[in-house]
């Protein structure tokens, strides 16, 4: 039995869950918030009751101090030698880490190294690394990688039709993001369905503010919406998805306004946010649309209509699907999306149950007990995904020494 | 019966047909090239033999000048009254033109400001509308848009997610591309199979050095790869096609070079370019390939598959599909990349005979019968297109007046 931290470090936040394993109870979780800025606030949930100060946490070290001090205080544990292990989310692992891996002094160089491909990610997510090292010396830390899930895609579905010097010189690819969540519920749907994951082909929509489709055979990602960036692939909250890449110095002449900041306009101002005019929160959008909003109701219908055609590209992509996936806040929350993101896919054999599809928040099989194609609803869980590969690198290591 | 000439002009070349009609027999065909520069070529065929003479042409006026010439001096015509109407191909109607359209002084202004969406092309078009009309001053000239057959497209499919003001201001919105060839495919589609056009769901593959797909759905395009400008959707020969747009900016900070340097590469030297490093023939490439060039191979797999996912997608856009179109240079002559692209879509009732595969350059139906989906091969004839509508336009005028 042991416990371990799993971590999300932003450039202002600090996101933990502490398992114990391998139950996989979450013993506790909260969040720090406004690191660096005024009124930091620090949240944690303490047997079922969420506990909110406010705080000055300057930085994520001062932050890490804190979570553990109140760990102890709040008597969740004894003592900082409790905690086996920490799970660090890290946005971007590049080429160079196709799985979970034992942090050394060489892997935080070379994620460092990879901030460039990931600068507003992997500096926090090294920052929140560093910060447990301080105070935890002796107990191993773990990178979990956004990316590792699609290193498994072949260089038909990574490779850009660029020169090819700029892939071998600067590492332009599609990498793919959300691969812990989309890894984590290609394994649940196996289990749910009763078959070997070796013999399934699965599409998983990962639809939350940011959304990326994949396409996953015999348990590896062989496709995803997502692609150098995370802008690329569907519409998303504030992102534009994919568009016509000439726009970007198309806008710049028109507007005399930089490169990055057209970029800036694609990635903050765009998706959802972009069409509407008013909101990039799904919700909003779907009460305004309720309301009879034209931009509201156009809104949905690009939202869903990107997602519904990438099911059908990724369909072909593996000669057809065993099983569709809703995941993340949209994915488990939304029976519009879920319900427009269907509907014209019976020629592939969706058939899906309109009186399930209401089911949110939990999982559940919403297809027809006939439909070639299962729809699936599975809550995401990428923490305890991470809390798993500290779990198996850890083991690993102590069969290595 | 009535002479009318087909025209495609680009910045220093000036193609022509002359049909006879309404029998659709061509009269003479030939191209002038390098218009502008040294050595210009005057390139005809008479009586089935192709003529070729270097001269000095500066510019489109000459050229036109010349052109007419040798229809007299090659007893083609008589007299310049014979030709009864010219079409012209021209890049972008913007959202102005829906159809074809007889040429006014108001309609080549609006050309003329349409150049802003396409500065390679548009101002080509309209010298050689200008050229002909010195000329030939009491025959109608029509223009008949690359655009105008995907006008039809629903607000949910041309709209990008940008904040809707860069559509509003500045006209930045998926137009779509080769929509003559798309149209007359469908059309000879639907007498193929001998089905009214109203009823049937079809994806046409325009696949030559430029490639786009539509989805076109009662005969309408509701939907087509190519977007703000041709760069979009597909690998091509040169151009990328869609990629992660994060790219530019990115190269812009590694390499120093500017927004339509960048532009520059993606639209020149990427595609199936970029990726053999040696060719954007496919010619070239299927060769090296079929000597195990590791490059020409991935190339291949590259270009079938983005075009496969297409196909996957806009099936799953109409929820099934008729009938699956080749066309166009690689389209109608490359069983290699077709087999590549069919390959693997048996999931959505594609059944095709090998045996068939190896037709090029005619009309064949290579599916089986059994086969849920046709697949079609037909030639596309944009000049028989434009032909076509200088009869149809100058017939509306004629009634209308």
């Amino acid at each position: 039995m042991s416990k371990i931290m799993a971590i999300n470090a932003g450039s202002s936040s600090l996101k933990f869950q502490l398992f114990d394993m391998p139950s996989e109870n979450i013993i506790t979780k909260g969040i720090v918030e406004r690191i660096g800025l005024k009124d930091s606030i620090f949240s944690i949930t303490v047997a079922g009751e969420k506990k909110k100060e406010t705080l000055d946490i300057p930085n994520h070290d001062t932050a890490v101090q804190i979570l553990l001090e109140k760990l102890i205080s709040n008597k969740i544990i004894h003592s900082f030698s409790e905690i086996d292990g920490v799970g660090h989310r890290v946005a971007h692992g590049g080429e160079i880490f196709k799985d979970s891996v034992l942090v050394t002094d060489e892997v935080l160089n070379q994620l460092e190294k990879l901030s460039e491909l990931a600068p507003l990610h992997n500096p926090a997510n090294v920052s929140g690394i560093r910060a447990f090292q301080k105070v935890l010396t002796d107990i191993p830390s773990v990178a979990v990688f956004d990316t590792a899930f699609h290193q498994t895609m072949p260089e038909s579905s990574y490779l850009y039709s660029l020169p090819i010097k700029y892939y071998q010189e600067y590492g332009i690819r599609k990498y793919g993001f959300h691969g812990t969540s989309h890894k984590y519920v290609s394994q649940r749907a196996a289990e749910m369905l009763g078959r070997p994951i070796e013999e399934l082909r699965l599409i998983s929509c990962h639809l939350g503010n940011g959304a990326s489709i994949a396409a996953i055979k015999g348990g590896k990602s062989i496709d995803t919406s997502m692609g150098f960036t995370p802008l690329e692939g569907v519409v998303m909250g504030t992102r534009s998805g994919s568009v016509d890449p000439s726009i970007i110095p198309f806008i710049m002449k028109k507007t005399g306004k930089t490169a990055d900041e057209v970029l800036t306009i694609l990635n903050k101002e765009s998706g959802l946010l972009g069409i509407t005019g008013f909101s990039s929160d799904l919700r909003d959008i779907e009460t305004k649309a309720s309301e009879g909003d034209a931009r509201a109701l156009l809104a949905l219908d690009i939202f869903s209509s990107r997602i519904h055609q990438y099911i059908g590209s990724y369909a072909a992509r593996m000669n057809g699907v065993d099983a569709i996936i809703f995941t993340a806040g949209i994915g488990e929350n939304s029976p519009t999306i879920r319900s427009k993101v269907l509907t014209g896919l019976e020629f592939m054999g969706v058939y899906w149950d309109q009186s399930l599809n209401y089911i949110h928040g939990e999982e559940a099989v919403i297809s027809y007990p006939h439909s070639l194609v299962k729809v699936l609803l599975i809550p995401t869980n990428e923490e305890v995904m991470i809390a798993r590969d500290v779990l198996r690198i850890s083991d690993e290591m102590f069969v290595l020494s």
